[in-house]
């Protein structure tokens, strides 16, 4: 198992990136595919980066922890970097070159002075509780949805986990929006046996508070099951299962348009759940804020 | 002379420049070079589609009345359009391409939801009077940036004209701060033999007011005249030229740093000009808004 080339420059990514697209373009139009990471990598991103090699000739990973997305009361300090260990895994998913560039090498100048703002739709559920939040995530993603810019002709791809919904559907609009030439490609959420969504802040959980945690993909299940069988959505039902859970505090459970996240009027226990959703959750499980969704209809 | 070829989608636009790159690329690395237009053009856009002749193997030019960049109060539809006059001069200066997309074309969504913010950089000078103006220009800008973005390997330039300094300032952050592949290059102003700046508002002012309108370009001669003998800049003198003109209501009268805007102090009679400036005048002759500035020092 080789490890991927590992680069903290732009120049070398591009180096890197050239050679081996000059390579697959041999043998017709090369594919390159991105992922985007803040390290501490577990499987959701192993699944992210499958999904990259799959599709692509070319795989790169970043691994940037981005100080510009993270609150003045958030400890961007205490972000777990584990960069040994995330290099072991992207070489078993077969990542080709890893780019960990440096806070320097992606804001020379400072924090930057013209940025994305995600408007309406990143002041709502995970913006209403970190505001500029997607703000900052947005125009980092830009930066290296650029940086990582195949030069010559070549497919692009980045791939996005289905766990940060409201980061999927921001970004693809900011691609869509601005027309960026990249193909945004959504991932599956991948789950523990029991059911917990992976997430790196899972980490933080105590045995008790993960026991807890396991309402959250419970009472999802309990709105597919019902939508899968056509009935009505019981959310009140499913928010007091989450409320009645110990150690959980819940913020938001909605049924949403899973393009635009506008809410859906299936909160009514008469109406029969027909089309596409996007049933969305978030709660504080002791001191730890996690958030999960579950596709409805499709 | 050949008229450039119109199209009027992305598709089209894609073709034409493809086509034309690869003809180009037989003999090396091609360039691309693109001028944004909204239109109406006078001998100040030939001058960037002139440079970007000169710089380029295939001459992009877009022509598009962008709404999202006009104010409530500020008529969209009284802006004059000139397609048949324009084309002619296109044909003139050389462009291969004239992208003359439908609103539908390029906000096919409606609005975006996505967008740019200038930050605190476009809330000054001329964003003071035009709130949500520069948001509105760089989205714009960024899309249609995208959009010409040439497929394969070539060199990427767009070419600003230096009349509208905050603009160009701007757009030359956005395309560092977010990483955007494409080199700006700003153009010198054009200005009449009596040096009134052109400008597609200058059709709006009468004979009096023109002749009034020539205090700004003056005031502006003088600060130069200064700076070049290395003297104090008598700002408060420039700007009581402006003040004493008949028909005209100066709004500023500043020297900024050429790639930030902010003020400079140079404002006092008793330090000699050093290094390098900007001076941006804006006032209102009769009643029409107009812009100059001049560089001091380079």
């Amino acid at each position: 198992m080789t490890r991927p080339r590992l680069v903290s420059t732009q120049a070398e990514l591009k180096d890197a990136t050239s050679s081996l697209l000059a390579e697959a373009g041999a043998s017709g139009r090369p594919a390159l595919g991105l992922v985007l990471t803040m390290g501490a990598l577990h499987a959701g991103h192993a699944a992210l980066v499958r999904a990259a090699r799959q599709a692509s000739d070319v795989v790169v990973v970043s691994i940037f922890v981005n100080p510009l997305q993270f609150g003045e009361e958030e400890d961007l300090n205490r972000y777990p970097r584990t960069l040994e260990a995330d290099l072991d895994l992207l070489a078993e998913c077969g990542a080709d070159v890893v780019f960990a560039p440096g806070v320097e090498e992606v804001y020379p100048d400072g924090g930057p002075m013209v940025r994305i703002t995600a408007g309406e739709l990143g002041a709502k559920f995970e913006g209403a509780s970190r505001p500029g939040h997607f703000d900052g995530a947005l125009t980092v993603v830009a930066k290296l949805l650029h940086l990582g810019l195949p030069a010559g002709d070549a497919d692009y791809r980045t791939f996005f986990g289905q766990k940060d919904a409201q980061q999927l559907v921001l970004v693809k609009r900011m691609v869509a929006d601005l027309n960026f030439p990249v193909e945004v490609v959504g991932v599956p959420i991948v789950r523990d046996d029991d059911g917990l969504a992976l997430s790196s802040r899972n980490r933080f959980l105590s045995e008790a508070e993960r026991e807890a945690a396991l309402v959250l993909s419970r009472s999802l299940a309990y709105l597919r099951g019902q939508a899968e069988r056509h009935e009505a959505l019981d959310i009140g039902g499913a928010l007091a299962m989450i409320d009645s859970a110990p150690l959980v505090q819940p913020d938001y459970l909605e049924v949403v348009d899973p393009k635009t996240l506008e809410p859906l009027a299936f909160n009514c226990r008469e109406t029969p759940f027909t089309g596409e959703a996007l049933a969305l959750v978030a709660a504080k499980v002791g001191p730890v804020r996690l958030i999960d969704n579950v596709q409805l209809g499709y």
